[in-house]
């Protein structure tokens, strides 16, 4: 593992898109997204996918030059097309139109059909939080779950963002709809370890640990087993029937082709009903409690959402992102 | 067990109702509120829970007179306080407004401090369903489960409700962020079962279906563990601010003196937008997409949220709704 400086990390990556076709802003934009998603700890959304997400630009599932349209208007609410481009940047610009139409109506809404992998979800979430509003956003994803009292992947694990801006610090919360991902379940694996919870069910349709048991029989667990499955149904037919776009069970069951994905990025400006120190208070005092409440484990003190990721941003900013070295080897050989 | 016709129950917990101070169309509207829970299976908030109603109304937790007041608008979106009335006349009356709301400008949102339990939340998704927009709603609840990495209870499990329209049946989840309520432990401990999965911790730490060892420890698991308790967390402060409510910590921990509690209400209606007939063959195709796909227990097909909600109702209708002897003898004596 070495250490790269933030910068250096943003100028290569932006220098691969642009060889692919990208225009020089949208190079920069889209390098700095998987830059951020490195430096906020989420290694598996950032630079370790960038290679996995140049292979969709170069086998066509990602086009490089597509920007979203509007295709219809109504008050706070906007339909648009994601045209298949780079999913980070279409759910960029669908939260920055969400936010704008907060503002304007208190709240705001962009439901956005063909588009792509949005990377990290929780990058919406701190892009809504930086401008001062509350941000909630969900996609749906390839079928990568079996819903609950089913054997066979059938629904996505439609990770659902929420986000409250605060001054000592954003609460973003990014949760996926099952209880690990297959990345998550290989790292495990690897490692030699098992789960710390129940993950998934064995060949035998027994509750396991074991995450390659999990790996072998596609069945890994939905948040709640029951209940998880629920809200991904629902997620999924939200943004479907909004957007008029694919739900899961139209979506190509192949990472490298998982394209044409629907999307809800909703925004809501509180500021416009008054008291805004109030609302800044309420928002520490909720902090506060938590912090207060007695710990499973004397040292470790209960955390809000995104509390872990303010001090991963400082490590990686200080001390230079994490990055394998075969993995830049190979983003240098692009 | 005694079947009552729904007509004659709604009938008798008006009659109650107006004992206690609600005027007549207030007392017919929160009676059949509650006799559509118990119609519709949902038997934990129906009319097994009116005699715990009651008593937050004669002990001065719920007003019976009060109605809810417009405090800001702006836009798409207000900020109303409850004014401690009772839950859900309240909730049904911010619903109401937030699908206006969405009538109006596409999107639409209510956020509302200062009310009470609103009983069983997925009356509010059926009621925007019905009215054919899209519903979401959140409530917080006094603090009754430990956030993930605590001992004691400081988080609420903070239900939230989705719904979609459908003419062939609507999709309705309505999920709390704990797995198990301490209504279910209480049923399985009375019955002398396990839980079907994990539901909390015993005295030591370890995870258990024991329901009585949780009901003593009170360390019941949120859904999906860190991820439902980060939900729960995040569900609660927007709620809180956008209210200018209490968040959990500030509602005491008491089932006759949890008042007091914020809630949301959203509404989208997606219909503005155009293209309706494809947004329901979308919706439709999701749920065939489950009925098709390969159940674990073969003749249990997998079901989309609402889905046996339907089949109960029509039981329930049919045969009368189903009553305990001495509930609804508690009743007869009010």
């Amino acid at each position: 593992m070495i250490r790269i400086p933030f910068e250096e990390v943003a100028q290569q990556l932006a220098a691969v898109l642009r060889g692919l076709g990208f225009r020089e802003e949208r190079a920069r934009r889209c390098a700095r997204l998987f830059a951020e998603t490195t430096r906020d700890g989420v290694y598996s959304h950032g630079v370790n996918r960038f290679a996995r997400f140049v292979a969709t630009v170069r086998n066509g599932s990602v086009d490089p030059a597509a920007e979203p349209s509007v295709v219809a208007r109504f008050g706070a609410l906007e339909r648009w097309d994601g045209q298949r481009g780079p999913g980070n940047l279409n759910a960029w610009a669908a939260m920055e139109r969400a936010i704008e139409l907060s503002r304007e109506h208190g709240i705001g809404c962009v439901a956005m059909a063909h588009t792509n992998h949005w990377m990290r979800g929780g990058t919406f979430g701190w892009q809504a939080a930086e401008a001062g509003v509350v941000g909630m956003c969900w996609t749906n994803t390839m079928p990568n779950v079996p819903p609950w009292g089913g054997v066979e992947p059938a629904i996505g694990n439609n990770p659902l963002v929420m986000a409250v801006p605060r001054a000592k610090g954003h609460v973003v919360l990014d949760m996926a709809m099952s209880q690990f991902s297959y990345g998550a379940l290989e790292s495990y694996r690897k490692r030699g370890e098992l789960l710390p919870v129940d993950g998934g069910f064995d060949a035998d349709g027994k509750l396991t640990r074991d995450p390659g048991a999990i790996e072998k029989s596609q069945r890994l667990l939905p948040v709640g087993f029951w209940k998880g499955s629920g809200l991904a149904v629902v997620l999924d037919m939200v943004a479907a029937m909004t957007s008029l776009g694919n739900a899961t069970h139209a979506i190509a069951n192949d990472p490298l082709k998982e394209t044409g994905l629907s999307q809800m990025f909703v925004a809501i400006d509180p500021r416009g009903l008054g008291d805004a120190s109030r609302m800044e208070q309420i928002a520490d005092e909720v902090v506060e409690s938590l912090h207060r409440t007695r710990a499973a484990e004397a040292g470790k003190p209960v955390r809000y959402p995104g509390e872990n990721t303010v001090r991963l941003r400082e490590e990686n900013r200080r001390l230079g992102l994490p990055v394998e070295d075969a993995v830049w080897g190979e983003i240098l050989r692009m």
